[in-house]
Order: structure tokens, then sequence, then C-alpha cells
């Protein structure tokens, strides 16, 4: 049994792993904090939780976060993590942050993705002496240096769509690590609890809109990890688009064959890799992933296609940008940091219709 | 532990209860039976169930349903149940049907119920004998009929809202039972797999349509609930309208006031009405239940308010149309039967966003 | 040819009108003004229309508001037009607002609706001497006050729905004036172009609210009007609903029948009631009413029914919010006070699917 | 004036094509012919056109087709067109068919069509003299050809936004021929007024779903098409999605970039290849298109940006499918063929919010 406390618990990122944790059995909810949202309950926040989680949310003050507690979650934007994890680390608190802090494995790379993050705009790291101590938190990859770990950046939501699409074929060599391209689409709560003018219903309803077109943040960690596997840089265009749904993400990607296959060749190549994910599955050949068919659980559907007279790869990937996309994949880390079985908490079958 | 048979296991209905069974700690599933879609695994008519739930689906033939199974659960459409449910209870299996064939207590009112709905366009029971038997699923006020019963009329969903939200006023003698009208909105799951022009996406979304205006059936079952917690025949006009969500159920009750009384005293008598009930909340004066305060879980929630200057009542309830107002209440219902813990498969927080 | 100014050009209100002023042939788009939101062009708020309104919005001061033009289109929040329309009649244009200013006959009747509307918070009219020069602007019941009046308040969007809906069962003393009910479905766009957290996106779809549970500020110009027509007092109770819809009203309301009649006869009742009104459509007698057989259009689309068990009237209403509801009707008073054939700028079929 | 015979009248084609004719100064809408919804007027069919078009439909005889008019459209699936086209062109009336049939300049190309086109299952064509005659009637490409042309093969949705997205980089060899890559999404009434289990609304809302992915028939055309302008043959790799809006395409197309180009210059270059289009857009640098930018009218709305770090551009299309995707081009050009101005008929404002 471990007690754990939530920064940013007022956000959609805390409220996904609060729910997640109420049902886990190893798991005490400690603290919820969170900087605006303070002195009532969390269910006066997220009214359908009353009855499931009436704790009040607290002042995140310095003093109090990574006290009385094995784990601090930030569930927070850019540049929070990074000002208190030291602190918390110190308290004998381990560290899971949501955003871009700690996903990087050194200064250079995070300038990288600070250059091309909106709201970070460029600015340097602060705490860079713990880069070389923080572990990128993709199990399905990485799953050996999460164990154990103390201090795990949660991976974006885009990234672990296109790096689980893509991982596979990069790895047995199959495509041209340079002619990567995703077209992503994601519902709109990958944008979060705030309203704002592109987020509005009436706009956003019966709508499509591509964003950050070729420069997305989370090219950078895809990158990163992609290149990794592959032993080799890889290069990648990435175009998401905001699609009008609640949740969920649906990646496209497209690359160029380095040697004729078939599809089943490949279908077998992507089930013999994940073949001992408890989250990922591959959809029988021909069958494609949709939203729905994840939305609501832990789970990455996968489903590949060959365009033969191009010689072209075409992988679908489809995850709950607030599950696998954040804190299904965050539960999975903390089961490994601290030694519980993987899916603990993790057990839900996709909602549909 | 218990076998439970599901016959209509590819509808709707089926997946929502065979969805909790999955999580059920004392259920075994046993055979999935179906009309036409056999031969296949249930996944390959629910992908998002694959891995979950591959079982394949088979015929629902005579000498198959009741066999080998200590419950049947009829997720069928009316008049299926009313043909097999006989020879399931004599083959020592209890039966749960989610049909209108279970609800009444007698032909007179089946038949009031029969002419009204259109695909049973006036037709006679079937097995008028086993309605006597038969006790009327709704567990918040027939709680201590269905513990142990052999034979279930599960609710229909509209019903359940209604009769939720007007139950405490009705037992109070706060309404003039002859007064009451409700304002439903239904997601469209309600209608089924089946696709029809009504339920076309093109045609549904960003649309609003009334339906069965006046004449919907769940208008007999809920007079007949109300009446008798009431002690006085009550009267209910009821238009149901088609909503663009894919579930819920949104109903708003309006009742004229025998007496003057403020929002308080109205929330205190819900409050203490429902004080004991796992599955029914009351929000908090001043605020209103919204589809999403429930939808994926088994909740009801509920508001009142006082249009003072008319001498009304308003009671607001929403719930998930294919849980408390179908699958959840039955497995309620099953729990009830078997004598388990009656909120078991159904620790379920409401999906938001 | 008049020249028109718009103040409150950037709102989803004067994105309307400018519209219908874009294909009318008698009207010049004149200046279009704002508070926040100038220096650009308007295609640059509303990227949809460039190449069709590309003029700059420049600033709504008062030395600006109702110079150079035949009349002022307030597209603006309440409080807004009482301060500048004397003015505006002084300088000789004439004036027609959209919000609750000029909507009622007396100070009292204003300040019973201010009480009412959150954002008026009760405040006394600014402006009492206009109020008895002021028509209120639906054309249906109002149309030879509205012919050459110099200040019109533009109805409210339920309002139009409510009144049209009700008018001829209360003119012919068909039901009882104090037993009528509406409950009310609006599309987000009604709660105008500002994000909030009740519309943003994620929380709006699938969702369904009441918000304002019989208090909503419309009753009080619905039951004037109403009372008008019925030659005494009328009484209502009203629930509007946030529906997941971006445009679009429906209304149901209920009364009880003072007399018996059938279907057939209040069907006739209506028809001949708004025999020669170009905007006005009687359903056929079964057929309902949805947002999309009048979204995008300036119709309202009636249809009655009768639950003869209960002794009920039912009236269903559909229109366009931002048309019938705003727009198009002020485009039909504008038409009427300037002397154009009523349906100029107006011919536009609705948009399905 | 001409007289126009719609064939296929009550689907989403026909309707559009309908709704166009009506506020089309020259064009008298003469007989409307269906194949199985006949009998009964449109409005029946399409409740919202009630007042507008209550003509009766009538059977789609052979020998009713292309009597007594001067142009029939073929508002039809596939097959359809090639067998009465002969024939109505005999009668002395034009043709213009909205399906596969006259969008091939020869026998060999349609085969590679109706080889992809799931409903053509390779057959051949029935009337492969005519193709010769047949005019591929994209506007914007093929302009001269269109003006007087008697026999018009309408484009298909998708292949209108990926050719006006490609046309003028390919025109002017700025991207590699064989390196292209278009994701498609598209709304749900692309699939027409068919109820199915992938169109209904409870699987869809909420969903994104891939589908004939890189086998879309569309290719083809688009292929044809582009390689004409190109002057070499082309490649494309598509997939389309269905989105969950009624209508809008949005079209992401990828290409190789042959040398190195600022976004500016491509920018310029779009400008001056559609300068003097009336139906064509270009977005500002640094904006993007939406759905809703231009749903309700006929306009296709473009932007361009580079990918600098990986040599690409990208290219961003949107078109309402069913208008500038379908009924809106048919539209332009039936004004080509019969001389009228381009534009009648088609001044409508995209539909926002």
């Amino acid at each position: 049994m471990i007690r754990v406390q939530v920064v940013g618990a007022t956000g959609y990122g805390g409220l996904g792993i609060i729910e997640l944790f109420l049902r886990h059995p190893e798991i005490e909810i400690g603290d919820l904090l969170a900087k605006n949202d303070v002195g009532r309950p969390l269910s006066d926040f997220f009214p359908h939780l009353r009855g499931f989680c009436d704790r009040v949310v607290e002042d995140a003050s310095e003093d109090r976060i990574g006290k009385d507690c094995d784990l601090v979650v930030f569930a927070t934007p850019d540049r929070v993590g990074m000002q208190y994890a030291a602190r918390a680390l110190e308290r004998g608190a381990a560290v899971l942050d949501y955003s871009g802090d700690f996903r990087f494995g050194s200064p250079e790379r995070y300038s990288e993705y600070a250059r091309r993050h909106p709201s970070v705009a460029g600015r340097p790291h602060e705490a860079p002496g713990l880069l070389g101590k923080a572990v990128y938190g993709l199990p399905e990859l990485f799953r050996e240096r999460i164990k154990g770990a103390r201090l795990v950046g949660n991976p974006g939501c885009f990234a672990v769509a296109m790096i689980l699409s893509l991982a596979p074929a990069l790895t047995e060599g199959l495509v041209d690590p340079a002619s990567i391209i995703v077209d992503g689409k994601t519902g709109i709560s990958g944008a979060g609890k705030k309203p704002g003018a592109l987020y509005h219903f009436p706009d956003r309803d019966g709508n499509l809109t591509p964003y950050r077109v070729g420069t997305h943040q989370h090219v950078v960690e895809t990158v990163q990890a992609l290149s990794s596997v592959a032993g080799t840089p890889v290069k990648l265009t990435f175009v998401p688009h905001l699609a009008p749904v609640s949740r969920g993400i649906l990646t496209t990607a497209y690359a160029v064959l380095r040697r004729e296959v078939d599809a089943r060749e490949v279908d077998e190549l992507y089930r013999t890799f994940y073949a001992n994910e408890p989250f990922v599955r591959i959809q029988p050949l021909g069958s494609m992933p949709s939203l729905k068919t994840v939305v609501g659980s832990n789970l990455c559907d996968l489903a590949v296609a060959i365009d033969q007279e191009n010689g072209r790869l075409i992988v679908v990937g489809a995850i709950d940008n607030l599950l696998k996309g954040q804190a299904g994949t965050a539960m999975q880390n903390i089961n490994l940091m601290f030694g519980f079985p993987e899916t603990a908490g993790l057990e839900r079958t996709p909602v549909y219709p």
C-alpha cells in the first residue's frame, strides 16, 4: 500500500489518475493539490465523482509537495514538475511527471522540445541535473528501466500512439527511417479543461481543424524513442488535427518500405513484437481500429496495411488520449515503479457504444 | 458462483450485461445465444471486447435455452422471453427478461402495454400464467420482492428515470397524481443496434426529434409502479425525444404541488427516501444532473426544484440508458435474486469527459 | 437602399444579420462596430466570410453609433442598446435591439425581467422614456405595429418558439392559461461566442443539462405576449436544457385542454391561424418537427398532438435559434420597418443533412 | 431557361442539386425520378423542403429518362448512368452523371477504377463508346472542355479536394510525383442516405475509423487528373477516414519537395494558380482551413505549409462533400455546359457556427 499525492488534481490529467487510484488495491489517495481550485471537494469540480472522491483540494504549496507520501504525480503543465521534483525526491517521494519536463535524456534534447512547444517558448530546463536520472515512461519499450525508477517522465499522448505504431517496423529495419509521416486526429480533451475559442462547442461541433502543422512538440520525444529502437536517426513529419470527439487519438502512419513484404508478414511481425503486452492489441488483418474500440480503456489498438503499388507501410493506431495517452500509462508506470502487477487498476473494457 | 446464459448476446442489451459479468466475482459467463449472428466470437460483433470475451455465439434454439445454467438473461425484444421462460424455469434456471413481457401484474395491464407498443401491436400475452409469478425489477422500490425471485421483468429505460424521479413526491402525497408530465430525452443507443433511417448519423447529428408523442409504452409500467407507491391512480403525459448522444437518458418531470413547500424541504424528502440506495444520488440543491455525471455508471442522479410562482415541482433525473436503464439494473436484480452484494460488478465511476 | 450599422458585429448575433444583409437587395452594410475585436477585417474573426465581408471592424464609440446610417442594429448584450438608442434616434437612425432592453412595455415589466436575468441582476432600465415607443418585434403577432416603427426590441430566441407554439391555442381559449409548461432544448450557440466551462466541447459533447430551471428570463416576454393575445393573464413554467448541437431550438409545450377536441381540429386551428405566414409551417398531422427541418432557415415548424387520456394539448416547435430566433426575425422586422418585402434576404432552405 | 430532369432525386445527391436549382434563375426543375421512393412528394422524403419542393417523385423508367428536358442529372450510384446516357443524348438531352461512369478517358482506365470500387466489382463498362465523348467535370482544371459539353462525368468528392490541393504543386514540378500521400477525413453523408451498421449513430458518434485503406476508388481519377496537369505519371497513397460529422471533407496532403522553397513562395504559387477561381480560397499563410469555413458553400479552402526539416510540402484542403464535392461542382458544370454565369445558384456563404 502506497500513498500518492496528486499535484494538479483538478485538471483532466489529475482526474484520470485519481479515478484509476480509486479502484487500485495498493494505492491510497493522499493530498489532492492544485493552484487555483482549492478549498472545495474534488467532486465540486467533477460532479460525476460525488460520493466517490469528496476529498478537499488543497493549495499546491512548496512545503506541501512531496510530503507524507510515497509518490507525487505531477499532473501539471510543463515547467511545474521541474521546479518541485528535486525537493520531492529529497523528501523520499518518487516522482511521475505528466509534462515534457522529464521526457528527455539531455538539456539539448529538451531545448529542441522547448523550442517547439508554444507554452515553453524555448526556455531552458531548470533542473538539468535531474534529466540523467529520469526515465521515459513508455512501458512497452522501456519497461526494465521503469521498474524501480524514482523519476519518470510520462509520455505525450500523440507520442504513445506514434511510437507504438512504428517501433516494430523500425526495430526490424522494415522501413526507411527518413520517410515517416504521421497524420494524427485527437479528441478535444487533449487540450485540457480550460475553455478556449478553439474548444468552444459551437466552433468545434461538426468541425475538423489541423494545428501546429509540422511543428508539434511530441515529434521530439517520438523521434528520440524511435531512433533509440531503430538504432539510427529517425525523421518524422507530423500533422495533428482536432476532431469533434471528447476522447481518443487515432494516428495514421505512412512509411516507405525497404523491401517487398506482404501484409501478412508485417502483421506477424507486429504480433510477435507485442506478444506479451497486456495493453497492445493487433487487429485482425483487414480490420481497422476505431476510437471506440479503445476509449474508456488503457488499450492501444494497432493495424497494419500495405500499399503494394507505392511500396508503403500504413499503420493505424488508436488510444484513449486520457488513459493510454496519459493516466493509464502513468498507472502502468507507477505499477512498475512500485512492483505492483502492471495491470492493477487498469482492468477496464472500452466503453461502447 | 453461478453460470449465466445470455439470449440476445449480440445486441446492445446483451453486450451491457456481458461486460458487467466480466468483472463480477460470482458469475461465470455461460452460453451466448442469438438468432442471427451465430458461429463467430462475440468480439467479431463487438471488436472492443477482443481479448475480453471471444466466446463463440451460438444459435438460440429452444432446446438450448435454459440448459446448463442457473440463470437465463433474455436480452431480447418483446415476445421472445414469454415463449421460452416457462421451459427455462422448468429446467431449473431463474429468468430475467429485458422486455415488457414480465413487467405487468396481469394480462389486462399487459394488454394496455401491448396496445401502445408498436412492435407488439396489441397481441395478447402468450404465457399469462407466469405473470403472477413475475416481479417488476426496480430494486429501489421492490427490493424485497426481487430477493430470491425466479422470474424478473427488468424495467424499461425511461421508466427507471421516471419512477425514481417521482416516487418520493407521490409516496408523500406532495403532488397531484393527475398532474404529471415528463419530458424525456434519450440517446440513440436506446433504439438498439439495428440501423434505421431515424438513427442514421447524418440525420441524427445536430438534431432533436420528439417521437411517440404521448403514446410511449413505458408510460404503462411507470403508472403501474407509481400508482402502487402513491396508493392512488397516477396519470402521466410523457413525450420522449431523440437527442444526438449515444448513451444516456435525461427526464424532466413536472407536477402540481398540493401544498406550499420550499425546495429545501423537498430536497430533504428525496434524500431521506433514497438514503440507503447505493445508486441514487441527490444533487446539491441548485445543481442539476447532466448525462455526463452518470453515463458509464449505474447511477441515477436526481435534483429537485420548485417553481413557486406556479406551484409546481420539477424533478430532473439522469441515468445511463444502457446501465441503470437496462443492464445495470439487471445486474442489481441478479445480485438480489442470488444473494450477492447488490453492488457487485457495478462499482464503476461515470466516464467524464 | 438603406445603410445599416451593426453594433456588436463580431458576436454570433452580429454575424447572423451581416450574412443576411450580404444577400439583401436593398441593404448596404455600413459600419461594423464592436467593443473589443477592432481594427481587423470581420473575416479575421469569422474566416468562413473571407471574400464575402472583409470590412474592418471599428470601435463602437458613442460618437460613431447611429451616424451615417438609416438603421442601427444593436447585436449586443443587455444594457448596451439602452445607453445609445436615444442618441441614435436623434441622429435620424431607426433602431433594432437584440437584447431585452426594448422588449417590455413598461419599466415595471422590465424590472421583472431584470430580476430574472443573471447578467442584468435587477438593475433598473436606463432609458425608461423609450419603452413606450418601442415595439416588440415578433412579426407574426405584431406585424402592423412593426411596420414603420423606429425602435424595435427583437424577441428572445426561446420566446419566439414558445409564443408561436401557444398563440393559436390561447387566442382561441382552447387551453387553461394557468396550466402551461414548456420544456426547451437549445443549441450551444445560444450562449454566444464567448467560451466558458459550460460550453467547453469535452463537457458538452454527449451531454444534456437543464439550466435556469423555472427562472429563465424569456418567460417574462413570453407571458407578456401570450397574455396579450389571450386577453387574460397567462402563466408559464419553463425549463430550458443545453443540447449538444450548435444551432437550433426545440420546444415542447404542454397545456390542459378546456374542452374535448381531436387533433384534427387543433391542427386546422393552427393552419388557419398561420395561413398567411411565410415562415411558419404546420407539419402534417402525425409528423413532428426536428431541428434539421429548420436549421439554416428562418422557418418555425410547428406540430400539434393531443393526449386524450389526460386532456392535454402538446405543441412542438422548432426554429434555428440564430435565424428565426434572432437574426432572421430581425431581418423580418427590418423589412417591415422599411417597407421591403418581408421575405427579402430570407429565402433560404434549411441545411440538410 | 432550361428544364432539368433529376434521376435519383431522393438521395442526398439528388437533394443537393435540387436545392441549388430552386434558387437558380435559369433552371426549371423537371421530372424528379427515382427507383424506389416514388408516388409521393419530394418533401415527404425530405421534410425540410416542405413548401419549397413538393413535386411528386416518379418512376425512373427507361422511356421517361431523357424526355422533355434539356439536361438529365444522374444523381445515381455507379452503373446506372451508363445504361441510360446514350438514349438520353439521342433524345436531345445533355447528361451529367455523378458516378464513376463517365470520369475516365478509356475503358482501361475505367477497369482500373472498377477493380477498386467495391460496388462495381470489376465489371466492364457497358457504354465504352461514350467514354471518348465524356468530359471530366472539374471546372478549375478542365473548364474549357466542359463549356458546351454534352456528357460530363462529375468528379468524386475526395478527388475534388485532392486534385485542387495538389494541382499547383505538380503543375509547377515542385514536388516528386511519386511521393504523394493524402490522409482524408469525410463526413458520414458521403456514404449516402441508406442506413448501415457503419453509419449508425451510436457507432459513429465520438468515433473515427479508417476505411478502404490504400484502396479507395477515387485514387484512380485523382491520378488521371494530376498526371495530366503534371505531364508525368503521378502516384498516390490515400487513406480515407470516417469522421463524426454530417458534412465536409478535409484532406491533408504530403509530398516530397524537389527543391528548397519557403512557405511564402508556395503560397504565392497557389494564389496565382487559382487567382481567377470563384470557389477556391487560399487561407492566409499560417491559417488553416476547417470544415466549418466551407460547409454549406461551394468553396474549396486550401492552405500550404512547409516542413523544412524533412523537405516536405503539406497542403490542407476543405470542401463540403455534398456541394463542392458533388452538387456544387455539378452546378458549376451545368452552368458551363449551358453558358450561364459559372456562379449562378451558388452564391452561398458557409454556415457558421
